[in-house]
């Protein structure tokens, strides 16, 4: 990472009151950020958390730590930025805390968003490792699940089978609740698991993930039980040929907003388009859902759309979504390298 | 509950806007909150959600609804709330979302806390029903999980094992990360599951609970593996003694830290205070944590301080922490009666 004094200086601070718990992990190492928080000054960082903690910080962290309650953490931070220019996360500090950091005496307090969501759009080679294991149990969690996928199954309990696998096999939890849609419950972009009994001749999607370290992976496949109708058919190969000339078309330079359109054109020309209600993928790495946006460029939000870099790691899953029909969605994770990109999801896709 | 418009005026607003998980369920019956937001105003409630959630709105809720994208959001509510005097909640807003609440062009925006907490302390007959439906499950996931009690068995597997039986069995989830706190571990208060194998001799905390129709329950218990130590065996001892005083305290017009004070004393009586590092107890409800705190009263705090009413449902929880020896927590779930207490947790305790 660039050295805090100068980030730090490049957005005009002299320190970062850091809460959003993604970023905490990041500056610290520490595994239960939430219950933390980093001061990133010119000189450093520090960890501030309580006395639960004191052992597992100094175990996790490669930032000093300082162990204080609550109500002392303000006048602790205090001695250190008294009449400094202080940002904070605006994203992630509530109303009633901002109140409280009025506290440190600050000469100015500064609202911010991205500062470090800047930094960590490129993944270091570790970070990368951790989202390769984080994929590679989720891989393994369908292949195992795949064979108690019949009719007559609840929804709810595949689920439950393939999050079983994933923390009984090194995750520290689910990325995310499970979706497992079948049937019309699959024209839902968002269909987590419910009690519904798995039929015949249905299309049903798995959108899973785990969270390995601290980092995630996100994976979507669509697997048919029993025939399935022309219809849904049709919607899985466009779905997939979509996923795949998006994949073809990775590399570093490409803006986001093109890689989009390239499954979204291809769509348009099918005369599905209008199916495909969400953007094309993500970021992904300490959160399931970062930097960069793959999406549609829009004119008022015009840094959403910047170009690929070696690093990033994203998803690409387009879906089609027809209610009274159905609907598919394919998802790989991918990793952008110097030439091209690199998948990193290896679970089995269904033959269509 | 009172009357909108009387609860808004003895606040001094014009409307709340609501943003915090468990007050939107409160007041909509609606099962994603945290996708939601609720404006109370001086006729009624309306739901805010997204093109998602429609049918699911439609069929959860005892409000209106009004289905709309974030920007949209803003636009549709000032027609609402322009000139009026708009109360949002201070500990359930960010710092950005308050920025955007600018568009409302309200005429003052007035932070507030606990406005709705205060209307949910007492449950009602339908809330109490679904507490003792939550705390049923999670009771009977101790009873299956229970014989897979030994040496050799990591602390993980058996949280697992619970979990899985809360959530096959009715739960939405787990309530928390399930505590099973074995050994040295049992001497930390949050000692979350862990992948340590447990040993012979060792004392195992298990702190658990389901989270049914939104409504969680909460209750903490401790085994023994084998042959345990006389100095175990005694925190054990002391700790269920000052859980009975407790509840046997228990009745309306009691106030809080006296209840506190009657586990407290008794441990303080046996030379033991100083290891009881934690309050006794919380109320339970939309959330795990939630008013009252039955704590030791704190001058600077004098507003936790409150009577015991009928129809609050609180934790009971003593515990004894001993570093390099171990410690024992032991939990129950109570619903406060006209004439004492009614215990809801039924899981079964160990003979020490
Ligand atoms: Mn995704
Ligand atoms: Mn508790």
């Amino acid at each position: 990472m660039q050295q805090p004094a100068d980030l730090l200086t490049s957005h005009g601070l002299d320190a970062l009151w850091v809460t959003k718990p993604e970023n905490v992990r990041y500056l610290s190492g520490f595994s239960t950020p939430k219950d933390g928080l980093v001061l990133l000054h010119k000189e450093g960082a520090l960890l501030y958390t309580d006395a639960r903690y004191t052992e597992q910080a100094k175990e996790e962290c490669f930032i000093p730590q300082h162990i204080a309650r609550h109500s002392d953490v303000i006048q602790h931070a205090r001695t250190l930025l008294e009449g400094k220019v202080v940002g904070y996360e605006a994203d992630a500090l509530l109303v009633n805390k901002l109140h409280q950091l009025a506290g440190l005496q600050a000469k100015k307090l500064v609202p911010t968003e991205g500062i470090l969501e800047a930094r960590r759009l490129i993944k270091t080679p570790e970070e990368i490792q951790l989202i390769r294991q984080a994929q590679q149990i989720a891989d393994e969690a369908l292949r195992q699940a795949l064979p108690s996928l019949r009719a007559g199954v609840r929804e709810v309990d595949l689920a439950l089978q393939m999050e079983v696998y994933m923390r009984s096999h090194g995750a520290e939890d689910r990325a995310f609740d499970i979706t497992v849609a079948s049937g019309y419950r699959s024209a839902m972009p968002h269909g987590t698991a419910s009690e519904k009994v798995i039929q015949e001749g249905e299309l049903v999607t798995f959108d899973w993930g785990a969270r390995y370290r601290g980092y995630y992976s996100d994976c979507t496949r669509a697997f048919p039980v029993g025939e399935i109708s022309e219809e849904l058919k049709n919607l899985y190969r466009h779905t997939q040929k979509a996923l795949n000339l998006a994949l073809e078309a990775i590399k570093p330079g490409v803006m986001t907003s093109d890689l989009d359109q390239v499954a979204r054109g291809y769509l348009e020309e099918q005369g599905l388009a209008e199916h495909f209600v969400h953007s094309l993928g993500h970021g992904v790495g300490l959160a399931i859902h970062e930097n960069p946006h793959l999406a549609r460029f829009r004119p008022d939000l015009p840094q959403y759309n910047v170009p690929l870099q070696a690093g990033m790691v994203i998803t690409i899953e387009p879906g089609l979504y027809v209610a009274g029909v159905g609907g598919v969605r394919l998802e790989e994770l991918v990793l952008v390298t110097e030439t091209g990109c690199e998948v990193l999801s290896h679970a089995p896709f269904a033959e269509v």
